[in-house]
């Protein structure tokens, strides 16, 4: 079971890891990183840095995994990357994105028509890849799984574990790992968390992230 | 507010990335991996891997945080880092850790006399270091903070991030990590899961981690 998680300058950390520790107990997992930046590939905060492969020089994947972070939006003009997304798609047995990591799936086409979902921040954008954004914690549709912002990518791992191997090893792996969350604060989500705290965050991501490609699209057309 | 994570070969990634990206939103937040084998350290499955500054590299840390994973027993042996763990602990302002990094702090002598948690399968273990174990999520004695296992490092580091910036900031964290958890399954602690999960997970990691701390002290007495 060849999984490859894509690495790209300013990956989020845990969008990684989070489901890296649940997808290493499918049987014969075989985790490679790829990016087309091989190297030392820093994440979106330092000094968090993981090394990663050429994209063609891992096995073509049969699970496929593109988290998200700040650095998402600069991706989008990498054609080679968008290309190779839409190539091993045709043959993966999952495509699966965390929190922005969907803005790169559509931006290569695979979300066209079918629901999926991403960090809030970025959720009304997927509507201009042709997707259908839903608020939802995990959407799967086909074989493509997207998922909300960053921790939800271990939500997203146990679903697909559970997918791809049964429910007894996703058990196992919960268990494994003490899934039993517990936050110490009920804000995790645009629903609960007070007016105060989103616009702050909305204006941390502005500055740190950017505007979100919906923004992005709809001050392009405005200049046009 | 300099925060030094502590790596060894084999700690787990989700025990660093999850606080990570939670501790990283302190103000004026400086993180550093620290390790007694700087370099690149390999996490307890390839291709998990980060490159870690020497011990008394990076500046003396206000925060320390000590991971788990596989490779935790193999540290008891490093009494450079133990010695290390006793002296910045006089000066932390926060002493933490993730999972069975609660057995290294128990080693260099920082939890005798406080209650104190780890992973389940650890958790009897503390009492041979003078620790009173709890088996709660996250336990704060004074300014100690132990967690329970892996994905427990993204609730105990919201705890932290409330005590040391105030509820409002750990709130925003939340909501950036979009930390509003959904597991698909019910069985992350040995209260949920059922004997057949927790038989199965307790033979995976007799055979990866090696027995507990208690299971290898017991056998050490018998033998002697």
């Amino acid at each position: 079971m060849q999984i490859s998680i894509v690495l790209y300058e300013g990956f989020t950390a845990l969008d990684v890891a989070g489901p890296f520790d649940v997808l290493r107990y499918l049987p014969d997992a075989q985790v490679s990183f790829v990016s087309s930046t091989p190297g030392m590939v820093r994440g979106d905060v330092a000094p968090f840095a993981l090394e990663a492969q050429d994209l063609d020089a891992a096995p073509d994947p049969q699970v496929l995994l593109v988290p998200g972070g700040y650095g998402t939006h600069a991706q989008l003009s990498d054609e080679r990357l968008l290309a190779w997304l839409r190539r091993v798609h045709e043959t993966t047995l999952w495509t699966t994105s965390v929190c922005t990591g969907s803005v790169l799936l559509g931006a290569a086409g695979i979300l066209r028509g079918h629901p999926a979902t991403s960090h809030w921040y970025e959720l009304p954008s997927l509507e201009l890849f042709g997707a259908e954004p839903r608020s939802e914690r995990i959407v799967e549709s086909g074989r493509i799984i997207t998922c909300a912002g960053v921790s939800a990518g271990v939500d997203m791992a146990l679903h697909l574990c559970g997918r791809i191997a049964g429910d007894t090893l996703a058990e196992c792996v919960q268990l494994g790992i003490e899934y039993d969350p517990d936050p110490p604060y009920d804000s995790g989500s645009l629903a609960k968390a007070s007016d105060d705290v989103t616009e702050l965050v909305r204006a941390v991501f502005r500055q740190s992230y950017g505007p979100s490609y919906a923004e992005v699209a709809a001050a392009g057309t405005t200049a046009g």
